[in-house]
């Protein structure tokens, strides 16, 4: 294995957190190979490039010899919340669970390796079936109605006057117990999993075990610039994603976060990445260009180089500002405002929609970006109407 | 069956509140004999009058061809508290459960019938052991955090700092399914089981079941005054006490507790308890013939009106001042205040014991009640000092 040093720097690259670092260190130059914590609950994935951060973590340390303990939570995802108040377990039958889990594998399998030497798949329901209630309760007596109420989360819900069931109370404890079952080592998670895999620790020692270190990552922002990646604002790059999608997905993002995009994201050196960032902040074409360097670092990664390239290739001709297309449709307009031209151009669009195209930035008149919607426009002649990356339009003044 | 009116007037004798009273008529209506959970954990018992009064009713409702379900509540009595933080449930061996258990059943035999056609021993393992993981969540899944938190004891403890641990938490859905599992109709517990007994009626109407009408009974004063009979307080007349300590009990209660311990204890009709009241607030003869009333009905319920007869013969002869012993111990004393006499009469009690005897009314010299421990005491010659309801005390003044 390689030096122990080595792979603590490159974890650190996109690690917040580590609790347990010294523990790490010794494991890591032990002969032994470690077995790391994966635990997903069986809602259907959707994985994508924040999600990945974690597991290239994994993958790396899959390429030196340890093991990934992908874990289903199959169980408390079966129970779910047959209320249906619950906000974060939706009830599931066991055909969606299975259905869930093989999709998640697969999306998994896209970074991950999984020869059975690094890779193994368990289920919590094989302990939690064959547990007695008394068991249960015994682990439930180890752990404080005070102690739990300190997550976020559930703080968060009493706050805002939201409901908790006492079932989603004791998952922490059951996903903590989950670490001392699989006898992980290590665990890398997203923050929001921090309480609960110290719970795990927790639960380790208590059952005379060791406890396992917990890795939280660098949580990276939107494409939008919003706080993370997250489906319900449609703001992330997936795994699933076409080379394509990614590609035009990254030539999207703001400037501002062509650096973080490049140090989390990818495994481009770490001058190179500052390189891009201060190219980023010139705009233009050198912002552009390094855009177009990240996005072909990102493909590369998932799809390989050659695909990386072509993607590149194909996206310089199309949405190059050279490659406009001859043949635009034709508006005829009278003078009026930029979002009154645009109302008449895009008569499908809401208001409030082409308010948001101008804003980002995404609206120009023959290569004149137009930031003020209210702008009023004269035409003197045809000009070109460009709204969003792929549309355009030859804006002819009414006689 | 006897008329349902009169089956409900000689339940409210003792009650405080009646959850469902009109399920409970249309039930006592019916033919079918009723189901009564009477559930108690595994901890040592000692079951003092306040616990009969609910056993009282049960055994009225036995009379009638209802049946009590002695329900042991063992499972969560083998968990305890493990950290030994919890102020509620020690951790207990199965030998001391069991032996627990049959003391229990030996006390309650002393008001309730056992005969198996109207009595029936139950404990929650049986259902508890055999249900899964995955069950048990279930059923948490039907209670909210915030719906267990309304419960006084959990509000009280946040508020003064005291640790709640999780299964502590959850016994409250584990004694309300109880209710589900036996299939109660009726409960009749302390108010302070109001809150678990009401889960039980939500478990079982969840679950498809009649919910059980849950009666709490009419809480009294200790026999000192304070809140309640209590163990901690010493202040309570047990169902083990021997028939003497029953009488001289109710003797030494405060005249004003004479009717309500006549209207909660014994079946005298409601006259007489106003006419033992009224006697009571005379003091003197009058309130000492009421509670020689008083104490005879409550020794006769539990020990037949032979034996009652005899302890209020013996009790006379012993505590008149007329049968006050000839040969008393003499102390010789000089002259000195009320509680410097005791001191030096009963060497072997202390300032603060001495000061409550006084403070309770309970010396007296030559007769006369002495109320202030610092009142100075000449004697002229040989007195009789009486210190308590049994001692006696020739004083001689020092020649």
């Amino acid at each position: 294995m390689t030096e122990v040093s080595a792979v603590l720097e490159r974890l650190r690259r996109t690690t917040d957190t580590i609790v347990g670092e010294t523990d790490l260190a010794e494991r890591l130059a032990s002969s032994r190979p470690l077995r790391i914590k994966y635990g997903v609950d069986c809602t259907a994935p959707d994985l994508h490039l924040g999600h990945a951060v974690n597991l290239w973590m994994m993958r790396h340390l899959q390429d030196l010899g340890h093991k990934v303990v992908f874990l289903l939570g199959d169980l408390t995802t079966r129970i779910g919340d047959p209320t249906g108040r619950s906000e974060t377990r939706p009830v599931l039958t066991p055909e969606e669970i299975e259905t869930n889990a093989g999709s998640f594998l697969e999306q998994v399998s896209l970074v991950l390796r999984t020869e059975p030497e690094v890779f193994e798949v368990r289920r919590n329901s094989e302990w939690y079936d064959a547990m007695d209630v008394a068991t249960l309760l015994g682990l439930f007596s180890q752990v404080t109605h005070a102690q739990l109420m300190a997550r976020d989360m559930f703080r968060e819900r009493v706050a805002a006057g939201r409901e908790i069931a006492l079932h989603e109370l004791t998952y922490p404890v059951l996903q903590g117990y989950d670490s001392f079952a699989i006898n992980s080592d290590l665990t890398i998670v997203g923050s929001d999993q921090l309480f609960n895999e110290q719970l795990g620790r927790h639960f380790q020692q208590r059952l005379g075990a060791a406890p396992q270190v917990v890795i939280t990552s660098t949580i990276t922002p939107g494409i939008d610039g919003g706080p993370k990646q997250s489906k319900s604002r449609n703001n992330y790059i997936g795994l699933t994603d076409t080379p394509r999608d990614k590609f035009g997905k990254v030539m999207s993002l703001p400037d501002s976060l062509v650096q973080t995009y490049a140090h989390v994201y990818t495994e481009l050196p770490l001058d190179v990445v500052a390189g891009l960032g201060e190219a980023a902040t010139q705009g233009g074409p050198p912002a552009r260009e390094a855009k177009l360097r990240l996005a072909s670092a990102i493909v590369t990664r998932y799809h390989g180089a050659n695909i990386a390239k072509a993607e590149r290739e194909t996206f310089i001709q199309l949405f190059s500002e050279a490659s406009q297309p001859t043949d635009l449709p034709e508006v005829i307009v009278e003078d009026a405002t930029v979002l009154e031209l645009l109302l008449v151009a895009r008569p499908g669009d809401s208001r409030s929609e082409l308010r948001r195209l101008i804003s980002q930035g995404a609206v120009s008149l023959d290569g004149r970006k137009l930031s003020d919607p209210n702008e009023p426009i004269t035409l003197t002649g045809p000009m070109t109407l460009r709204s969003g990356r792929r549309t355009w339009h030859r804006l002819v003044p009414r006689a």
